[in-house]
C-alpha cells in the first residue's frame, strides 16, 4: 500500500526550482519518499549529484545522494510519481503539461503557460500551439493557482497554473476591495511594482549582471509586461483601467508593489482594514497590517507570506496599498507547495512555516 | 582689486556639504581663493583639518591644509565672503539666513527653510519663527532655486532656496506638460519616488542602519512628506491632485521617480518629446530621452543631470514618465552650484560637467 | 509532571536575540511551552508585544501574543524556567550569570563575558568584577560552548560560554590540523576574516550606517580584536604565532575567514581532507569540502553549518583554508541552540536543519 | 602644424574602456581633438553612436556625436593617430601591439599581453605566438607601466604594458619595504586581496550574475592567479615567497589588499612611514596614510589614487599593510592616462584629479 505521495520536479536548475527542492525535501507530509529531480534528457546524460548544481543542499557528510536524473515518462511511471511540478520555461510547459495529464499525473506548472483564459491576453507569449485542440482542452482544465481566490477548484484540479510573482502581489492587494465594488475604475489603478533580481532568472545576461543591477533602479516592460493579463482576468479589469510598471531592484529577492486606487465613496480606514481581514480570515499565508502600518520587503522575504498594508488619504477617497512577498516563495515555489497542500487536503501552510 | 568670488560653506559635515566642498574646490571660477568651511562655534573649538572628517579629500602629500573653522560673522567679514552656502538643518537656516542678508551676504540655502511661500505648506516644518516680521520679510526675498524655472529671478536674488531632491525630480518631469495645460488633473497625478540612503542624512539611525536599508525596500511619509508643498507651489496643483510616495532604496545615492499622468486629449509621443525638448532647450542640466527610452539611476548618478524619459500608452492618454537624478548633486549640492553660476552670470554648467 | 523544558531569553532585541527567538519558537523539543522573552526591567515597563520590535515574527492573524516581559528572578521562578539564554552585552552577562547559577538555572551566555580562562586575554574587556571571588568561581564553572571541541563538558555544564563568531570560524578551521601538530607555528598563522554588518550590532553608529558599510570594505581591530584570546586558548597558540584581521563586508550576514598556514612537513591534499573528515565525523554542523573546492558565504548563510575547504600549494607546505559560517547562527544563536541540544542529550542538530 | 596629440582607443565597450573614454574626453591636454573610438571591424559594420553603448556619455542635447568606428590601420593613419590604447582581450593585444609599432604608433596596452618578461610567468596566458621572433622582440621593447617604479623608461617607451589591478595594489604597497631589504622573505608574504565585480569583466557569466555576487564573498584563483607573475617580477620574489589570494566582493568597484609581512629586524612605525613617504615623495597618485590609520575602499574609489596604510605589531616585526585603489582607474584606465602623461612630459596627474 502506497504511503507517501510521490512528487517530481522538472527544471530544478533555476532559482524557483531550487526553492521548490528545499521545500519538498523538508515537507512533513513527504518524508517517506524523496522527490524525483529531473532535467532535460539532452542536457542530463545520466544521474548527476544535485549538490554539484546547488552546493547549498550539501549535508555535513558531503553526501551527494540527491540526484538530477534525465527526464522520461518511463522513469516517472517506474517511480510511481503522482504530482509533477514544472519549473520550466513556458514553451516547455506547453509541451509537458498535456502529456503529463495524458499519463494520469496531476501537474503544478510554475510557468506562464496555462494561466490565461483569454486569447488576447495570451498573445504576448506567442505560444506555438495557440488555438490547437489540445491546448484549448488543457486550458479548460487549468485552474489559476491562487488558493486565496480559488481554493475549491484547486482541490480537484489536474492542472494548476501557479500565478506570476508580480501578479500575486497585486491581485491579493486589490481583490478584497474590488470584490466589494468600492474602486472607482474610471480614475484608473496604478501598480508601481519592484522586484529583486532573482525574478529575472538565472541565465546570465546584461540585465542580471551585477554591474547593471547593483546601485541602480530601472523600470521595464511599461504597458507590456506579461503579468498584466493575470491582473485583468483575476480582477475583472479592462486594460485601460490599470497601469502596471515593474522595476528591477538591486536586491536578490522580494517584491514590493505600491498600488494607488480611488474609491467611489469616501471610506474609513477601519472599513478597509475590516474588509481585508474578513476576506483573508481563513487564508494563513496573507498577513494584513494595521491601518497606516506598511509592510517592507524584509518582513516577508524568505517566508511564504504576502503582507498587505494601506494608508488612506484624509479625504477617504484615495488609498495607497503596499503589498510585499518573496518572489521565489509566495511568488513561485512556496505558492506551488501551498497549492499541493490544497490539492491533497493538508493544512494550507504545511511545510511553509 | 578683488579677483575671485569668496564663498563660504556652513555645515560641511553632512553628505551634501561634502559634495559641495568637492564642487567648490575644483570650480574653475573659484581657483583664486579657497572656500571657507565653517562649523558651529560650539562644536568646532578651533580650526580642524577637514580631512579628519572626510579622508576622501586627502591629497597625496597627506596635506591637511583644508580647515573646518568655527563660525562667526567676524570671520566671514574678515575673509571677505560674498556668498554663504547653508548646508545646515532647516532650523539653523531659519536663523542664519536673515542675519547673513543683514550682513550683506548673498545666501544659497540647501535646507527646506525658505522654499515655501504658503503658510499651510510650511506648517509641516513647525518653524519657531513662523509669522514673525523677519521671517515674512525674508521669505518675500527668497527665490526657489530651480534655474530651469526661475533663472531670471535667481540672477538677482539675495536668498536662493535650493529645492528638495525629490521635488526636483518630480517638478522637472511635470512642468513642461503642466505648462501646456495638457494634464487631466481630475484623474490625479501619482509620483512613486525612490531614493538612495544618503537622502536620509548622515546621523546614524534605525532607518539608515545597513541592516534595515540593505536587501529591503520601504515606503514612508505617505500623504505627508515635506517635499509635497514644493510640488503644489511649483506645479500649481491642489493637494487632492497629486499623490507623492517616497521609498527608501538600498543604494547609496540616486533618485528615480515614476510618474503617472493622464492627458485631457490623446497625444502623440512626438508631441510630448517635442514639448520637453523645447522647454529644456537652453537648460544644460536636463537630458530628455527619446520616446520609449527610460533613464535609469546609474546614468545620472554622480552627475548634475536630471534625466527624463516617458512611455505613452497606446491610447495616447495615459503616460508613464521616469525622472532620475543624483540626490546629492542635482538634488542638492550640484543644483546649489548651478544657482551660484546663474547668480554670477557664468555658464550654467560651469564646474558641473 | 513537567513535560517540556522551559527556556527564557534575556535580551531579545538584538540580531542574535531575534534569531534565537525564531529557533526556539520552532524547536521540536520545545513545542510544549513558549520561551519566555525578557527585557531589562527599566526599559520594559510592562509586557509588550514582541512583534512591535520584530514585525518579522507576526503571524497571519496579526496575533501579537508573543510578549516581551520585564525581567525579574521571581518571574523566572514562577514560570519554572530551566535554562536562561543571555543575549546581553558582556557587562550584563557578568552580573546575571552568577545570580542565575545561584537560582539554580543553567545558563547559555552569548556574550564574551565567560569565554576566557586567562586573565591577560580577558583584560581587553576591562570587566569591573575582574578578580572577584565570585567571578573567579563562576569562570571555573564555565565551559567554552563549541560542541565540536567540548561536547562532553557541555553536557553537564551549568554555564556555557557561547563562542565568538569570528573565533568559531577560525578555531573550527584550524583545530584538526593543530591537534595533529602539523602546523609550523614559527612561520605564523594568518587569519584574514571578513564579516557582514550584523556582526557590528544593532545600535546605529557611524560604522553601521549604510553609507559607510555599502560599496566599501575596511579592516579594523588589527592586532587587538577581542576574539583573539579565544584563538589563543582554544588552539594553544602564543600571541606572536597568529595574526587575526577582521574586515567589515557590505553584506547583512555571513563570515568568511581566509587562513594561511605552513606545515612542518609537506602534506598531500588527501591527508588534509582525511584529517578534517575524521575530526568532524560525528559533528553534524561542520561540512568539509573536497580538496580544492572552497566554500562561499552564500552556501552557509541562514544555516547553522560551518563550511571548511582548503587549497594546498604544489609544495605541500603552504595551505590556504577557507571557513564560512553565518555569524548569527553558527556564530551565535544557532550554536547556542546546538549547545542546548548537547546539554539535554538531544540530537545535536535538532531544530537547526 | 599639429597642435593636439591624437589618441585612439580600441575596445571601448568594456568597463575600463568606458572609463578611458571619459578620462580622455575631458583631459585638458587633449581638448583640441576628440579621441578616436574603435571596435572590431567584424562587430562594427559602420560608425555607431557611442552613447548607444554607454548612455552615461549622453550630453543634454541628446547629442550622439561620439562614434564607435570600425578599426582599420588606414583609418588610424588618416586621422593622424599618435597613441593607440588597447583595452582589448590579451590575445587581441598580442596581435595588435606589434602591428601598431610597425605603423609607427606608440601603444598603451591595458591587457596582460606584454607585462611579463619571464616565459614561465607568461605560461598561464598560453599565448599562441609565445616564443615567436616578433613576440620576443616586442616584449623586449615593452615597459611595465607603473610610473612610480619605471617613470624614466615609460617616458620613451613605444609600448607600455599597463599593470594588472591587483598587482598594482600589492606592488605599490610592498616595493618601498622590499627595496630596503627589510622583509623576511623566509617567513613568506601573504596578500589577501579583494576586488569589486567590475574586475571580472562585462561579459555576463555565472560569476558576475547579481545573484552570485551579491550578499556573498568567495575566494578564487588560489595559487594560480595571472597577476602573480607581476608580483614576482616587480618585487624580485620567488614563487614560494608570496601567496596571493583574490576574492570577489559584492561591490561594483574598488580593491583592498591586506598584506602580511615580517621584518628581519624590529622596526619603529615612524621608520616605516618615513620609508613610504620618501619613496613616494614625487608620486602624486600614491597617498600614504599616517601609521595606524588604514585606508578603506570608499576613500579611493572613483579616484586615481592608490592609498597605503599600515599597522605594526607591538613586537615591531610583524606588519599588516592595507592598500586600496579603484580597479578601473589606478588599476586600469587611470594608470593608462598617467602613463600617457609621463610619455608626453605632462604633469603626471593631468586629467586625473
Amino acid at each position: 500500500m502506497k504511503k507517501t505521495l510521490q512528487t517530481a520536479v522538472m527544471g530544478v536548475t533555476g532559482y524557483a526550482g531550487l526553492e521548490l527542492a528545499r521545500l519538498l525535501l523538508r515537507h512533513p507530509k513527504l518524508q517517506g519518499s524523496s522527490p524525483l529531480f529531473l532535467g532535460r534528457a539532452e542536457a542530463t546524460a545520466h544521474a548527476t549529484p544535485l549538490t554539484d548544481l546547488h552546493p547549498h543542499l550539501l549535508d555535513n557528510n558531503g553526501s551527494r545522494s540527491l540526484k538530477l536524473e534525465p527526464f522520461s515518462w518511463g522513469l516517472l511511471r517506474d517511480r510511481g510519481v503522482d504530482v509533477l511540478f514544472l519549473a520550466t520555461p513556458h514553451e516547455q510547459s506547453r509541451e509537458l503539461a498535456p502529456a503529463a495529464i495524458e499519463h494520469g499525473l496531476r501537474v503544478i506548472d510554475l510557468s506562464g503557460a496555462w494561466r490565461l483564459d483569454d486569447a488576447q491576453n495570451r498573445s504576448v507569449y506567442k505560444f506555438e500551439d495557440e488555438g490547437s485542440a489540445t491546448a484549448v482542452s488543457v486550458q479548460t482544465k487549468s485552474v489559476y493557482g491562487m488558493p486565496e481566490l480559488h481554493r475549491g477548484e484547486i482541490k480537484d484540479a489536474v492542472l494548476v497554473a501557479n500565478p506570476g510573482c508580480f501578479a500575486t502581489s497585486v491581485i491579493l492587494a486589490l481583490k478584497p476591495l474590488q470584490a466589494q465594488g468600492w474602486i472607482d475604475l474610471d480614475r484608473g489603478i496604478v501598480s508601481d511594482s519592484k522586484s529583486g533580481v532573482s525574478g529575472a532568472g538565472k541565465t546570465p545576461s546584461a540585465k542580471t549582471h551585477f554591474m547593471h543591477a547593483a546601485d541602480n533602479l530601472s523600470a521595464y516592460g511599461v504597458f507590456g509586461h506579461r503579468h498584466t493579463g493575470e491582473l485583468l482576468e483575476q480582477l475583472d479589469l479592462l486594460p485601460e483601467q490599470v497601469i502596471f510598471t515593474p522595476h528591477l531592484l538591486p536586491i536578490p529577492r522580494g517584491i514590493l508593489s505600491t498600488i494607488y486606487v480611488s474609491f467611489k465613496d469616501a471610506k474609513q480606514a477601519t472599513e478597509i482594514e475590516a474588509c481585508y481581514r474578513e476576506f483573508y480570515r481563513d487564508s494563513p499565508m496573507v498577513r494584513v497590517f494595521p491601518s497606516g502600518q506598511l509592510p517592507q520587503i524584509q518582513y516577508s522575504v524568505r517566508t511564504n507570506y504576502c503582507d498587505i498594508g494601506f494608508h488612506l488619504a484624509p479625504d477617504g477617497r484615495r488609498c495607497v496599498i503596499v503589498s510585499c512577498l518573496d518572489n521565489l516563495l509566495k511568488g513561485a515555489a512556496g505558492q506551488a507547495v501551498q497549492n499541493l497542500n490544497v490539492m491533497y487536503g493538508w493544512n494550507e501552510s504545511e511545510g511553509l512555516a
